[in-house]
């Protein structure tokens, strides 16, 4: 049983659960129908997904893992519907390719809304049949923390999208923006002692099967930047010719660089002026932190600034510190990472939103690491091979997503999530 | 001035050109509105087009062509368009990659809807104003038989758009299918003797660049089959072993098959007992006219047979003879091959219709062959090299649209489109 | 029975062929001698094989088409040679697979030498007793030519290796080379009125299935230049912007000169000033003959010089008045091609070595065309799909192995061979 | 100076360090002498060198590093060696590209000789003059220790280039081999308790940059397999279905097995009856360890067998109690791994030798780890990223070059290594 892993303590069942429910699917609809119907068809690269296939795939993810496994002869809506919206579960059965779901321009968003209906439906009935059923409640309540991971990839893969349309002034939404800042908080690096620190999540309360179990790591003295790089740092790197020089980078980091031409974060303009926002075209806020960059990108900007990145056990052992969480995550509906303030009386900022925070921690189990059991154990575990760690979530997670123990997972070269850079040096 | 070129003799000048415009733009968009706008948006294979697209840059052409060299400080309805729908002008400036067309969600639908409708009005207007140019008018009749041709690809590539779809019940039009036949007519392989023929557009008609100059050509005698190859023939030929028996195969046909792991024409099902036909999945009729098959497999069919394909010459002596048009062309509304009906009375059947026909022939320039000038000079003549004639139009080929001079071209591996086989001899 | 097809009359039995046997076989050791070990290795593109592959096919051509045919109870030498020496005959059976043959270092170039002695006895035994059989005189034959074609192709890719190889000083002969030109002649253009002419080997003589059936084909009138396309004049090309002026290029050449970056043919300098050799880098001869270019640039050149590429029937009606045979073939021992001396009372030259001359006629089988039967029938038919004609021999073909019919073919792009250019323009 | 980052302590100066010169140098030539020239050339995968660039590329180190910048006014040999010698220096220069080392005739093995004598001659007269010289004896030590990584990878390489020769009997030594096994020790897995470890290079003493600094590393309780995985357990895992069952996999693992179409480890023969061995193809010994697997499929293994693999620090950590260093190292001459002999009085088998042992780390910077200064620094350093590290030396390295802190390190789908498994579970 999942309980004993979700290990969730205060359930919200019942009444409470459905209510969640409720508006957790709701909010992913809201996000979804500012766009275009023609928005939702594509992909613009094999990383990202279409909107509708978002719209779809976590509506099945309730339906396989819930539904079908909790309601006895249950039939499903669709048996076609299965080898769609099937992500990555090869337990399960065989799935349409990732990289050509933007091939599919069946079923029509207007057949993907019937979907969620139905299911939404027979999702509430269950919840009310069974208001006490713990192990029912976990199971729901990972199914939203998955819808959660979906409305920001949804945001994040929409940007994409319009981004990737050569007719300049297409806009998710026109009036997302963060304030212009004038200033930002001056650079500081807070020392840390060497000791031993906790990471991973706490029982009780819902955390992915990555994040635990609990343990003690031992951490040298070290560093931390008390601010992400800004746009006008990673400015100054680009122009005193940081692409260019190999000594900088990771030997994969400078194939990147040379085949793919990169001279500079994604949604930048060539004259390092301006930047692709989910609200358009924006002059580049200098104070802003720098987003879009690789892991690559991140490590050669680090090493010309004779820094390197956090371990994330030392972001984690950081971030215990800076709770409650705060900071600009996707309520504030700006979408889009925004300067840290200058602020005498903070110590440290953005550790929580913004950006995600490459890490250089390669995303590997924590010692005693036990998958989910069944098809779930495919959900985090087998992926701990060849991407490295981000923390802290973005302009685009929501608050009540994100925590100090969350781990999120990149491939050193991508770039088109919300990522960004915080330095860290030895002691 | 084109007019020289395209020689058309009596011009259905002023109302009645602005009357044929109407009807040929209102048919496109008659096409395209059968489907859903998430169909409209997708790229199934590199040689597909979306259907948005095609909207688009048929309205382009008129804009580019005809407008903007005509109208005195014409300004365009969006000059970003221009990128977006250029084709393949590089005379004209780059343009967007054809294999990425359906990376772009925008324009809308609507909005290129608004583009037709705003470029018609214009078109329109100068029709009027200049009821006597024939340059214009000539200019005008390429653009809608350029628009015919892509009403043609709008049928061909949304049918690869639906059988994209692992949903197996998505037809465009469900009532389009041609009667079951219960015979065809026997085989027969027609003689001609030896002797000069005349081939190539006649002056005055129109014709494209590459139709002409109408000129002599000698033909040794030779055969030519009655009916188009037939499915239950094909099916024979599988059944016999025919993919996988290297003689039978042009080097580079076998190649394609290993590489690509042909076993029966595009949009059979792997039991050979069913197609895909934009009416949707139906059984598959043995006496209907197989469809969907490479250059490779017609000449591997051919040789199984002992015949061969027939020279594009020895087609159009044939076809000469075979007037006025009449076959099942897309005003059957069948949109799809069909068998040819036993008819004691008849020499030869499915010369005009049904499936572009393979030739022997590299597609190749006619002896003085001169392009258009401009930018129209890329219409044509630079694809005269590793591509191969198709004759005689297909089911979804506008009546209007073909004759006996009409070349088709396409790579020996294309299987998207109509194509099909009649055999052929030496005599 | 292959006898029918080849037709060879006075057939060079018994004692005659084992000299010409000898004297083939040897020549093809004498050219391979001039390499190192390590040259005889590496492949360095997919179109070259390296030179003991030559020599190893060659002779398991002579084992399999004609000791294990007409010797019974034959034992091949080596079994596991024939997967390793087959080059293309899929009826025989799999094989290594073409783009990997620099992969094998086994066997070595001694091992193959011992192979060639033993394939040698066996067959001079072979032709020694059946002294009378003219089935296998021609089959010998056949061989012989086979072994010819490879002496050439020997030469063509051991100078890409040598090309390949940074170091700039290696040479295949330090000696070769054509005495360089002060001047050539004038381009003119032949006239040749309308009319029929005769193609095609005629019978009796050795010629390839391709070249058969001799027949007549009608020609427009048409004029042919009196020279190859000289350095000098293929330079101007370049420097007036040839490489980047889109309305030249048939598309797919566009495609091939984007990709792959082509700014000058295969082997010159950067700088347009060397280019390398047989007998190492060279400063480019004006007066010489350009080399290296692919169809795509050859059909460049000539639309910028508003003119057209000859047909292989406008070519082979021009060599048939061109004889005997007499040119810069690989008898001259320069290797390389050798400019046009001016001479007032030539009317024609170069028609016979230097450069094969590309042609507008895509490799297509004549009228009644029958390929060889067996798996010979492999060695020509199953190639006439996407490569292109071209004629007359080049510097590196022995004078022998010529003659008016021959008929070699390219695919568009490739430049490996040494493939130059002959003007043509319709009257 | 890089003597502070060595920080050996005794030196080998003078006489003792030019006998330890003459020594390694002359080994990597003996190696090279039992292959044929062809085998030399030939570059099997992208991995793998062919055997003359190792010779070439470990002598231009010494060149490089040592001569270049310890001899005034030193000219080089030949200027163009750099280009072709050069690995991955990018500081240096470009490079010939690592994937067509294959494509390079020349220099011939010969010149490459000839080079090796020259350096040879340079290198030890400056040693005879510098004898005092400790950073000079550092920098040579380092290039010793280079030239015995380059031993071990020429008879890495050189059996892949044996192995893709379809020719079966060709045998790098024909007396290699271990002697074969009647049984094998017990697996047992040996309790580590918690605690406190130090890991990395102590000074004084010869280690590359990445085993320093030594550092303190808290480690968890864990087991440790005794010997390692053998080949009956692994034909085990396959009969049982390993390679087709998903759940075993990491994602990147499933998708490697599925493109590249694995089912067994490289060098075996499909009926996983033999496999291929640098003394020939030779019957698979059930109890030698298994070998040429990649990360996934040792990963797979572990899941299969309900445990995992070691961290680098577990396997550290028990290598520190097994020295002196004995095993089956190249000394002994089989170059293949050799089964773990029972004996009772054993507690853990095949540290040394055998086969690199896959761990789970990734392989990552030490805490406080600062590369070696100038070019030197990216010989380690800049490919911390993308790689699992390896651990214990294999049957083709030297003794004297392996110990207990050496991390070797591989992409995780690289099986042309003679890599293998040790299994290790959370106690």
């Amino acid at each position: 049983m999942p309980s004993r892993l979700l290990r969730t303590a205060v359930k919200p069942i019942g009444a409470q659960l459905a209510e969640r429910y409720r508006t957790v699917r709701a909010a992913t609809m809201a996000l979804a129908e500012q766009l275009a119907i023609e928005d939702q068809v594509v992909q613009p690269c094999a990383e990202a997904s279409p909107t509708k296939w978002h719209l779809g795939h976590t509506t099945w993810f309730f339906e396989r893992f819930v539904l079908a496994d909790r309601v006895r002869g249950y039939e499903p809506v669709d048996g076609r519907y299965e080898r769609i919206f099937n992500s990555y579960y090869h337990t399960i059965g065989s799935m349409h390719p990732r990289s050509e779901r933007g091939l599919l321009s069946r079923p029509t968003v207007a057949q993907i809304h019937v979907y969620r209906s139905r299911i939404d439906e027979r999702l509430l009935e269950l919840l009310e049949a069974r208001s006490e059923d713990t192990d029912l409640a976990d199971l729901v309540e990972l199914g939203l923390n998955h819808e959660e991971q979906h409305q920001e990839l949804l945001l994040t893969d929409a940007k994409q999208v319009l981004f990737a349309n050569p007719l300049l002034d297409v806009a998710y939404c026109s009036t997302a923006a963060p304030p212009r800042a004038t200033a930002t908080a001056p650079l500081r690096f807070q020392f840390e002692p060497a000791g031993f620190t906790e990471i991973g999540a706490e029982s009780p309360g819902f955390a992915f099967d990555n994040e635990r179990p609990r343990h003690r790591e031992w951490l040298e003295a070290y560093s931390l930047a008390n601010r992400l790089v800004t746009n006008a740092e990673y400015r100054e790197f680009i122009r005193a010719g940081g692409y260019t020089t190999p000594e900088l980078w990771l030997a994969d980091g400078l194939t990147s660089v040379r085949n793919s031409g990169w001279d500079r974060p994604l949604c930048w303009s060539p004259d390092l002026e301006r930047e692709y926002t989910l609200g358009g075209w924006r002059p580049l806020d200098p104070h802003a932190p720098v987003c879009h960059v690789s892991f690559y990108e991140a490590a050669a900007f680090a090493a010309w600034s004779e820094a390197r990145l956090p371990t994330e056990a030392e972001w984690e052992n950081a971030a215990q510190a800076a709770t409650p969480i705060e900071g600009n995550l996707r309520e504030t509906g700006w979408l889009h990472p925004a300067a840290a303030t200058p602020d005498a009386r903070r110590r440290v900022w953005q550790l929580w939103g913004d950006v995600w925070e490459w890490c250089a921690s390669a995303y590997c189990p924590y010692p005693s690491f036990r998958p989910l059991r069944g098809s779930l154990g495919e959900y985090n575990g087998k992926f701990m091979c060849n991407q490295l760690v981000a923390r802290g979530g973005s302009c685009v997670t929501p608050t009540r997503h994100i925590r100090p123990s969350y781990r999120n997972f990149f491939y050193p070269q991508d770039r088109w999530q919300f990522l960004g850079i915080r330095l860290a040096k030895d002691a």
